[in-house]
């Protein structure tokens, strides 16, 4: 699929006018080229860029990758070569090292301009793109790539149901430790330890894993906190599979819930239920977002985020289902949808389900099914 | 200690002739505010930044930090603004927002220069500053940066040793799980389980977790593989506490090591406490290096990584440990010693400590003891 995804980011760069393009930032370097970086540490303390993809009008795109990574999944249109990043021999010098060999190639082209990503290049590197290359433009290219990936490919859906595989399993292990006196931190690690037994290996994850009060502040991360008896948990799962993001949202309690929390329980998920209904190409996501609001609403409760988001490569990207965006749904965008409530310092709860926008509706791909 | 740290910074900046700093890295705002950044996942989809520190001459020194960011850890001395990344009521626009916050301070300002940190600051964020304030020079500050960390404060070195001894858990039950049928995975999960029990929250961590064959590539993250019986087993230990990274590796074998694995690992242990009996103020990390690379060269292997570094708020830092730094130790330096050999295609062996230097030699801040 990634030939095909070079060939739109062609056409759109001739619609623009633009002859080639320089890339830079994680999610582009994923989607144009295959490569999954690894995730879950701080930023390098090696380079500042892991890698660049360079494609010059008529050659093939080139893959700049630091030396020290492995260049997991790039695919096989895309030539690939490195530069030093941390070497014993001498100096750290990534930047120098790359930007020299971008230098090497831009200096032989004519006039021409450069799609870049202004906001994702470190300003050290260009600089000295430009003070070298003086007959090229560089062109921020943000707002054309913010909606390129919206519409997943059929290999993308295959590794998101994977990934939303993940969710399922981590919110199966939630429901069934969420007891008085675990701790939010020890059901985490439980869960995700069952992620990665069938992964096969590492499962980066972002996850919000709140108990009693503190599930009023929408998310957080596992502390050391005991679930007391009746208390709310909730649970959002972020997992990373082959370089896609899942995502899955329950609230769950540690033994009998209270009849509040069972009404509240029920009427969001009767709101969720009601959006998925609505889901179909055509309908612009701010309406979405008026329709779940509402709804949330007439229970008496609301919530300060997001109706929900497209999600991909990245863990949130665009459509963003909030109030001023009217983007409309199209066949094969896949979103999360995650209405709330909360009542400052006494709970909040949330439910989310992430569902595949087919020709005339939704498929619900979370196959875990909420449970209070 | 962040006073202590502003302060040598701004000695730094008056003998360097430089008014003003806008720092933008993850491991400066760390050092320098005390605040502590999520890690564990890819960069923010909304931002590329998740904060700035700008000193004015004469001001008090100000983070900026995006509205999401909880800003954990936060100096008393360090005054706190928020800019605009995600909100449901707009676009994003994190960079347009920030940086109109920057040019409200700087436009006001005479003709100066700023510190920055070229490699680490947008391109995007950068263009608009030149453009708004161009009585404004902005000179890159790299070279300082790069060794101001490395002689730790009081905190830092309590911090770590918390860090340190989550490695020395870690290790621990990877030598009791280290066991025939056992997978990479499955051991990995569980050491983290255990640590982050002891952290009462997630611990982020880096770690190679390579057994058989694939201990000769020096490294790599667990996998589904399962260990054979009589087989080595690196483990590589990186986890994150507090903003401060600690740092191990063992190898130790599924049962009981053939003759060649016992006499190697006796060996490397053998040079790898030569080699902190040696450290002491004044020895060139270069000669250092050397002494252990022969060390190992005489026992018929060698590496091809560096023969340590040091650590912090950064997992690698100067002091580097390699063939041609001639920078020399000082007290409180905080360093990782990690000799190896690798033989290609057949197996691989690696031994891991981290000391501090002290007045006069080495405190050895790694509790677990190398265990084939």
């Amino acid at each position: 699929m990634v030939p095909d995804r070079l060939k739109r980011l062609s056409n759109t760069l001739r619609e623009k006018g633009i002859e080639h393009t320089l890339l830079s930032s994680f999610v582009s370097l994923r989607y144009f080229t295959g490569y999954q970086a690894t995730v879950e540490l701080e930023p390098s303390p090696m380079t500042p860029l892991l890698g660049v993809l360079l494609w010059i009008y008529g050659e093939q795109p080139t893959l700049f990758l630091a030396d020290m990574e492995p260049g997991e999944g790039v695919d096989g249109s895309v030539l690939r070569e490195s530069f030093s990043s941390y070497v014993i021999e001498k100096p750290m010098f990534a930047v120098q090292d790359l930007s020299a060999k971008l230098v090497a190639k831009l200096r032989l082209l004519p006039k021409s301009k450069v799609a870049i990503e202004s906001e994702e290049i470190p300003a050290a590197l260009l600089d000295t793109l430009r003070s070298e290359c003086p007959h090229l433009k560089f062109c921020c290219f943000k707002d054309v790539l913010s909606t390129f990936r919206m519409v997943k490919d059929e290999e993308e859906i295959a590794t998101m149901r994977e990934a939303l595989a993940l969710c399922d399993l981590g919110q199966e292990i939630a429901k069934q430790q969420a007891r008085a006196n675990q701790t939010e931190i020890g059901l985490f690690s439980s869960l995700r330890q069952a992620m990665e037994a069938q992964e096969g290996g590492r499962v980066p994850i972002i996850a919000d894993v709140v108990s009693g009060p503190r599930t009023a502040l929408t998310g957080g991360p596992p502390s050391a906190r005991k679930l007391g008896a009746g208390e709310l948990l909730i649970v959002d799962l972020v997992p990373r599979h082959r370089g896609y993001w899942g995502d899955s949202c329950n609230t769950c309690c540690a033994g009998e819930p209270q009849r509040e929390y069972r009404e509240a329980f029920d009427g969001i998920a009767a709101v969720l239920s009601d959006a998925i209904g609505e889901v179909r190409p055509g309908l612009r996501v701010c309406d979405l977002d008026k329709r779940v609001r509402t709804g949330i609403a007439k229970l008496g409760g609301s919530y300060p985020h997001h109706t929900g988001h497209g999600l991909g490569i990245s863990w949130h990207e665009e459509p963003r289902i909030v109030p001023y965006n009217t983007i409309p749904l199209e066949p094969n965008m896949i979103i999360a949808l995650e209405p709330g409530m909360y009542f400052q310092g006494r709970w909040g709860m949330r439910l989310e389900y992430v569902v595949r926008v087919t020709a005339s509706g939704a498929e619900l791909l979370s196959k875990y099914r909420h449970a209070l």
